[in-house]
């Protein structure tokens, strides 16, 4: 079973696929609150308004997964973005591709950095690594059929993370 | 002045203004993920799609402020409701009145306790109290007149914290 590599998440590297959620990623950032605060304004692209979609808050609790971890299958809303920030002090791993039959890419994600998934892309379930963890979602609710799952074309193994 | 009592944050106490984000509030318990995680489904009204408007997150960033504190205004967001979720493992001071002219409502919200204010509630700017915090936000992006300030009819203070 070939190999995955492990890659620390960055705005960049994740472009193609969606936001890394973090003050980095802010379209503007403005003084607020008469000068007590700091809002680094629109982070990520919430797109869940298709087909009577309406925006959802959501939290997941994951139990952690020890490595190696194989994996076997993803998953796409084609509805809707998907939005993952991390409320427990703990790295995650975040594993996403444009086709199933090809190499995913797979992310380490560091607390304090959320992922925003666009709309339809193909990702595997949330991984928590190191103990049970807490994340806030931010998907699409309403009716219509928004989730398709599919086998990868090949099993892959995670083994190690970026040191 | 006259000291306004800072109350225990709960769902029940926090329902005539908006819901306290946290699993307690979900609408659906789910299991999701091959068993892997849990989904507490629907935290909060999102309320952000009036006039053109779409969902944004956002990243507040606020600086601590020491009491006693004196209040003295509050606005409110006549096109969205507005969502916060802490970061930073502290407690934070959360003020909210249907009324400028009335006596304002103080609640202590815990780490892993978000609020979503609702539509046209009048609200304090947030207080961050023991160090600076991070909130992540989730409000209403758009055009149009979304803000509004005023001077509550008198100022109050906050001395003290619940034991």
């Amino acid at each position: 079973m070939p190999t995955l590599t492990v890659e620390r998440l960055t705005a960049a590297a994740f472009a193609p696929f969606g936001e890394v959620i973090a003050p980095e990623s802010a379209k503007q950032v403005l003084g607020i609150n008469a000068g007590t605060a700091t809002r680094y304004h629109d982070l990520a692209h919430l797109d869940v308004e298709s087909e009577g979609g309406r925006p959802l808050i959501s939290w997941f609790r994951a139990r952690p997964q020890a490595l190696p971890l194989t994996l076997t299958q993803v998953e796409r809303h084609p509805l809707g973005s998907q939005a993952f920030f991390p409320l427990t002090p703990h790295p995650y791993l975040v594993v996403v591709t444009h086709d199933p039959a090809t190499v995913p890419r797979a992310f380490l994600a560091q607390p304090l950095q959320g992922v925003n998934y666009r709309r339809g892309l193909w990702h595997h379930a949330l991984i928590a690594l190191h103990a049970e963890s807490n994340f806030l979602v931010i998907d699409r609710g309403g009716a219509g059929h928004n989730c398709d799952e599919v086998a990868l074309a090949q099993a892959w193994q995670v083994t190690d993370l970026p040191a």
